[in-house]
């Protein structure tokens, strides 16, 4: 057992608390409570201390396309060509490599636990590795190198486009042909990693476009065997809809609901692009939604209608998606601001609301019961955030309003997963340094530009 | 003379150019070279080097409610509320300490030039100080002590609506009560800082609810008689727009052309709720623009047409207005990210363009013309930022690309202002510091939130 005492702490609700004590076992809080001072602790902590943050949705390789696809104009579909070289030219080795430099950018920036949305299977020609699950692990394995909690969420991704056509060339490496060969590896991944502590597995299917109706039933019900979370891509893009309603007569929503797809513990990512009848359904059922505002910016996407969906009783989480920024308190942020642009008012989401998004919401979402949250029995991840940060300097230190409108993970200063410290003063303990994971990203940025 | 030897420097268009050197003599850039080494220079500067940023729209006092105006649901109007709290508890003295702090704090970003939008000019009752530029002064010394360039907007405002009604007791230290004493008191202070190498005045009208049609013609002819910059905030608001063709029968933007106050030193705060004939009548008299996007957003004024106003030829600069957020880099994004929501495409201003607008030009905004550019004859004023921070690590070293779309103030490292280095290692090298400026804005803050 070891005591941590933080100077304040966000125990839910508005307000912080000052002066508590988190007693830490197992890698799980076993108890809070107050105290005059941190004499009797193992560590303290300056500073606010909230949950760790959770990035809900994340495809780590689209980080080596930061600050490389500005040449010219075009859209999502056009992004997705240097997207997909990247995607083509790894294999299990760099695919680690690339995420330990993403996952470590992660925990300096406060993310403890991240959901990993993993569609790239096999090898350059759809052929499954000797291990079929090796690029899964791969992905696992950095994680557990640099100490972030992980849910891989593996993505069933069978075909191109909702009409039915086979994936092209660029994609074969994310098919498993079909679906009960998808359902299988699955099964075998979830066997292995049963007993890794911040190990989680989910299963998704990649979108309405890349699963067809009669196999979203089945990644459901695979789901629902395993008792795992149930993720996919909704609504991000108009066409989409459109192309949805061209060949099942019925929005990507709708369609989700007559397979049996929906339901407590299921996410929806983006939903960017929804009907009032949408919003019914997903708050009917109740599924959750990620939105991921920086890649829906960065993307073209659009706003989705998180104030319409929150009025529902629809649970938020967040996140940084193609990580083109890693920053879940700015994700929090805006939901809020891009309500207030799409709506000209103020003050729509609360800002205990917007926190909780950021941790609890994502943890839910990742299953992670009880996760992303300072209370009893919940992993022991927690961050420091620095309130004297000139960011920070001036807001109210007796409630989280400051926190959710003015914080960025620039005032982040330490990080622990599990009860064990990753991060200090902002900066990682352990390898990599920040100049090794700027070469390596450098590396696969090349990747992906060359032909 | 001094040489200053920089990593990389950004010297104009798309692309970056590997060690230059820089020679700086009484506060100027006076050439530009290549250098194999830095071995001949007096200073050297890691990274990669960009003209300093400029903030062409800022009301210091706005920081102090950073993080306290989210307790419940509301707008802008109802926003003004605590904002006029804070303004009518300032006095030259502690107005002098907030700027100081908040000018600080802009410097730490990158920040060398600031525009403050200066309005609030006389005592509680309304009376003139002795000085009737006290509240002026104050902000002046305030960035002449931290070291940052600025030009002081003196901004007329002498009614409460469109419709002309007086001033309300919020307001009233707002107004110099004729358009004419305003006038006289601009040109004081003016005549007084004429010879101050760091500071330059410029005019303004608050906004076509300060300043009636009458006398806008009056503020735009001081303007040219002193040949200093003009600004107004323009359509922030839709009920701004309604109000003025209720009471002119024309959009703000007409009403402001058909009194003479556009042209090419005249810049519109904002600009918001545009219509096409706007646009053209701004672009026809080669007015300048200030986005704010942050603001913009914290405020829920909505997104402006910056595409629109771009595609006409219209020239761009950026404020951080309300210091919600000082970050000009993430403005600069936010204008391309909040049009790609709008527009639902990506690539829609080029790399270039948004740090174009984030320094040449806030600088030809406020008037230091040639300005905001790594050019002979320039002010020496120029930032490092580090490539191998987290957000950019990885992200292309020869073009601009990475600093325009990954680049926030945290990868800010060194400040130089009239070739002196005031930041070093993101760390103002003078006073005051970070929790020094913490419990200023603290206490300020406290005072807003009183009755």
């Amino acid at each position: 057992m070891e005591r941590w005492f933080a100077e304040r702490a966000w125990l839910g609700g508005p307000n912080l608390t000052e002066n508590v004590v988190l007693t830490v076992g197992r890698g799980r809080i076993t108890s809070i409570a107050r105290a005059q001072s941190h004499s009797s602790a193992d560590h303290k902590l300056d500073g606010i201390v909230i949950p760790g943050l959770v990035s809900a949705h994340s495809h780590a390789f689209h980080r080596a396309l930061r600050g490389h696809t500005s040449d010219g104009t075009g859209d999502f579909w056009s992004w997705r060509t240097p997207m997909y070289k990247v995607a083509n030219r790894l294999n299990p080795e760099s695919y680690r490599e690339l995420a330990i430099a993403v996952f470590s950018e992660m925990l300096e920036a406060g993310i403890t636990t991240v959901g990993e949305f993993h569609y790239l299977h096999h090898d350059e020609d759809g052929q499954p590795y000797a291990d079929p699950n090796a690029m899964g692990r791969a992905l696992i394995e950095a994680a557990v190198h640099v100490g972030i909690r992980v849910t891989l969420i593996d993505a069933a991704y069978l075909m191109s486009n909702v009409a039915g056509s086979p994936v092209t060339p660029q994609q074969r490496r994310f098919s498993d042909g079909t679906i009960d060969a998808w359902s299988e590896r699955v099964r075998d991944l979830n066997r292995e990693f049963s007993g890794e502590p911040a190990v989680r597995i989910g299963v998704a299917a990649h979108s309405v476009r890349g699963v067809a109706a009669t196999d979203l039933g089945d990644v459901a019900r695979t789901a629902r065997e395993l008792n795992v979370p149930l993720h996919i891509h909704v609504s991000e893009q108009i066409a989409e809809n459109e192309a949805c309603k061209a060949a099942h007569g019925v929005t990507p929503a709708r369609l989700l609901e007559t397979v049996g797809f929906l339901g407590p513990s299921t996410t929806l990512v983006h939903a960017t692009h929804l009907t009032p009848d949408d919003i019914d359904i997903i708050a009917a059922t109740g599924t959750g939604v990620c939105f991921c505002p920086t890649t829906e910016a960065d993307l073209g996407d659009g706003i989705g209608p998180a104030a319409e969906l929150v009025e529902a009783g629809v649970h938020l989480s967040l996140g940084s998606d193609s990580n083109a920024i890693i920053d879940i308190l700015d994700e929090a942020r805006r939901v809020e601001y891009h309500d207030r642009l799409r709506l000209h008012s103020r003050g729509i989401h609360r800002p205990e609301d917007m926190l909780e998004s950021a941790t609890s919401g994502g943890a839910e979402a990742l299953g992670w019961s009880g996760g992303g949250r300072i209370a009893e029995n919940a992993p022991a991840d927690f961050i420091a955030i620095d309130p004297t940060s000139s960011e920070l300097a001036g807001t109210d230190l007796s409630t989280v309003a400051g926190l959710a409108m003015a914080s960025t993970r620039a005032s982040v200063t330490d990080v622990v997963v599990g009860g064990r410290r990753v991060v200090a003063s902002g900066r990682l303990l352990a390898a990599p340094t920040a100049l090794e994971r700027a070469s390596t990203l450098a590396a696969m940025a090349k990747t992906g530009e060359q032909s």
